[in-house]
């Protein structure tokens, strides 16, 4: 995200100055042709994605399907100009190339130019899954929202432990899907032990589709404590979660004195309390 | 809500006692009478919200259904002079009709006089809309509970980061509900991408209707993966909102030293910590 | 619960040895024979429960239903038995009559000799509904439970907060019934609004029996949002309530100081910040 | 978990080198060898787990069934050898066979055993039952993760209130099962009470299959005040573990002045807040 060190600043002063106006433009968001670019370009995304969803209902097809086909161009070329654009505009070419939003951008453009260079029968569905993958672009918009990453932090800090809770929960599903399996067997659609495991996480998780569901009082039973396990167990990743968003917030809040560098975490607060220096204007929390 | 501010207050001293008196028993509810009022309001709100819903069974409207239409009759007629009361009463006429609950008064009246005007066979579907909406009327009843404050800001003052976590699950569904659509297609349901991302909706929220499910096991996989995810991402608005609410309630529950002003969170403190003043009398929490 | 009053443990302790033995035994807990009675009522609560649920399966009842028959009898007289010695060894007759547990003990005995009162062929029915209000019985349990305290002082305080939410849930579902009702109509089983109001609260809390769902896309959109706000809004009653648990905790946590009374909630602390009195041995919590 | 106590490590210090090696190899994760030793033996529970569930698919059981059953014997024999060298290498022999983990590794071995012991027609099924409980091999990957002992402390610091909490659950579908039963009867599917339990179950936790669903209208609005119950119930168990889990890893991040022994919670915190020694190289968290 951040794509430019002080290191890369003073380098990018001494560039053209169309450079430095293309890279305030396409990277930043401070002046109001970037603000413009960043809004018609989300505007962009969003209509290039409801194409490609209508797109694939038949009524819309049969209507307008040559219209989409002929959207879906047009945005394609709008976003390679862009791809482009960014690349020369970067400070450093490769590294917007190998950031996370150059790869998500240039998997939004692949699927439209590979539908042309894999053409015959056979190819057709592989064509379909490339042409899907451009809805990926819909997360590009991600990377203009400041408040996400309060959460992403939070769960970042709780990542190992719900990775632990996720590999317990993996665990409990196995079991109790090879249990059912041989409860229940084939007469009620249980019919290998992965169908089983995938049965396990509908009902722990609470989804119940009600495609597969135990038919012999035993299998009830057995069903009936993972639907309690499931339902209670969801307090562990909300309490871990809870937790970690309360500690990024207090961190998040907390201020330093100006004069001193103590820090603070008691909002009310005016002044220091080791050297009653006056706290604000030093806020950091929005 | 809080339709009069100390200057209006000035003006309707000035008015007519018969102005004032009206103005207690509709809008305030500290008088015998308000109180009196709001309660016969409420019960008429609900009658004629289990009117209208009772009308829309077959049965029950073949057995009385001239009564119910009487009777929403009345219910609109007395609603009616309500409302020309309000406007009579209220000391800014026109900030009453524009105010949030003077906009739903007006939609709770309308459909009843509309099924009038519009009459003939094909505007009936349509004039049965517009009879529905008045159970909008039932959302008056929200601002007679005090309660419900804290619970608002605090989802206001976690809204960003609500609407930060709602586009992020909208980027999912958008992502996965076309993966499922290239993986399963027609033959299980999944039609279109619409379709297919209202089944990852259905899924990742844990609805779970089971009127479309995967067949494939990489279909099933892929469904594995989103009710999981949906079922540990709960975490993160509970979190938010937990948090918030918490917040909220410390600000409401804090007191203020009257004499040097430090802030008191403990419920039990009678002094001030710093000046030992005495706290009581300055409570701002309920 | 506290059904000595320090008054009636004085007007107790006049009493014979006999009745204050059977009020040790019968209400108290706290020696040998308390302790074991109460284990014999739990043990012959649960296998009453246990046989009115399986006199309800049809081949257990062919199999054994005499059996079960007999049981019930048996249960239902020392149960009898047990409700006399209990207001005969209560302190205050009537209190014990009219308290919760009292009124409890009395409905899990009528079904039984109700059901001899009122024989005869349509009766039948109502019998069967008044036998099956014997598992109440069961609610008897939960005043064995010290630790249930904390959940319900925690579930109490957040009482109001939950009824306005609970109220803010009852009008969404409401209008969002109301709303599903018109957009998608008989054909897709929408045959009523109380019908759809019940369709959108199995959707709004995720349940998703899938028995009704939308066809159409309007249908589709309305249920998707219905959906993701129910999804979102379980944050709101797990917010309060983990709020209200964590003071009341905080608040059974905390020690008063044996000295000069001030109340300190560190749990490191280990000397009174006002007197430095020792705080060992004062601790109220667990 | 813990193994091994001080009196312990002074006995295996006198015992042979090779003893103290395998130890070191097989028990701990701090050597290169003990870790690749770990890394093999998870990959090896992971693959046999995998072949054990592929063996259930007919399809692939045709094509590669044998080459499965060969992998079985394999990985029993390598686990065997392993259970053996843990015996011979831990201090206390019997104290490894009669822990968690020594029973777990026991019970993954014997279904391929038995199902030589116990050949024939009829007793397919039980050698099956026999042989799918190997999948418990897979709860041996949980020792092997630290970060499991937060969330596990956090579960039973809040075991008994979490056990209240679950008694009241079952103490509702109970009754609320028998309710329903008397409501809708066979004809809705309800056929016996404790069906109508795991209806109420299925209900309660959100789960909603949909194999069974109320008819009338009395048993739909039961089964929606049910449903409400439900999803606000969650509140209670997520409220309760984050509080433990708060409490548990404030507790864990807690440092204790080495000079003056005042305990101190911020993690900014660099100098005792009462004596100003240095708190660094005393903190207790990770």
């Amino acid at each position: 995200m951040a794509e430019m060190t002080a290191a890369d600043v003073t380098t990018q002063r001494r560039r053209s100055r169309l450079h430095q106006y293309l890279y305030r433009v396409i990277f930043e968001a401070d002046t109001p042709a970037g603000r413009a670019f960043d809004i018609l370009l989300i505007l962009a995304i969003v209509a290039s994605v409801v194409a490609v969803m209508l797109d694939s209902v038949p009524r819309i097809r049969r209507a307008i399907g040559g219209w989409l086909s002929v959207a879906e161009w047009v945005f394609t070329i709008l976003f390679s100009v862009e791809y482009l654009l960014r690349l020369y505009a970067s400070p450093g070419r490769l590294r917007y190339a190998r950031s996370f939003f150059g790869i998500i951008d240039l998997l939004a453009l692949a699927p439209t130019y590979l539908s042309v260079l894999l053409p015959g029968g056979h190819y057709l569905l592989v064509v379909r899954v490339l042409r899907v993958l451009r809805v990926f672009r819909v997360l590009k918009l991600a990377k203009y929202v400041a408040e996400a990453e309060l959460i992403v932090a939070a769960l970042k800090a709780s990542g190992r432990k719900i990775a632990v809770f996720l590999f317990a929960v993996l665990s409990i599903v196995v079991v109790v899907g090879s249990m059912i399996y041989l409860i229940e067997g084939d007469e009620s659609g249980f019919i290998s032990i992965p169908l089983s495991v995938y049965w396990a996480i509908v009902t722990l998780t609470t989804v119940g589709y009600g495609d597969i569901s135990p038919q012999t009082p035993l299998g009830q039973t057995l069903a009936a404590l993972i639907m309690i396990l499931g339902y209670g167990l969801i307090a562990v990743p909300t309490g871990l979660v809870s937790m970690e968003i309360s500690l990024a917030l207090s961190r998040h809040q907390k201020r330093l004195c100006p004069a001193c560098g103590t820090s603070e975490s008691d909002p009310d607060a005016k002044f220091c309390r080791r050297c009653a220096a006056d706290l604000h204007g030093t806020k950091k929390g929005a």
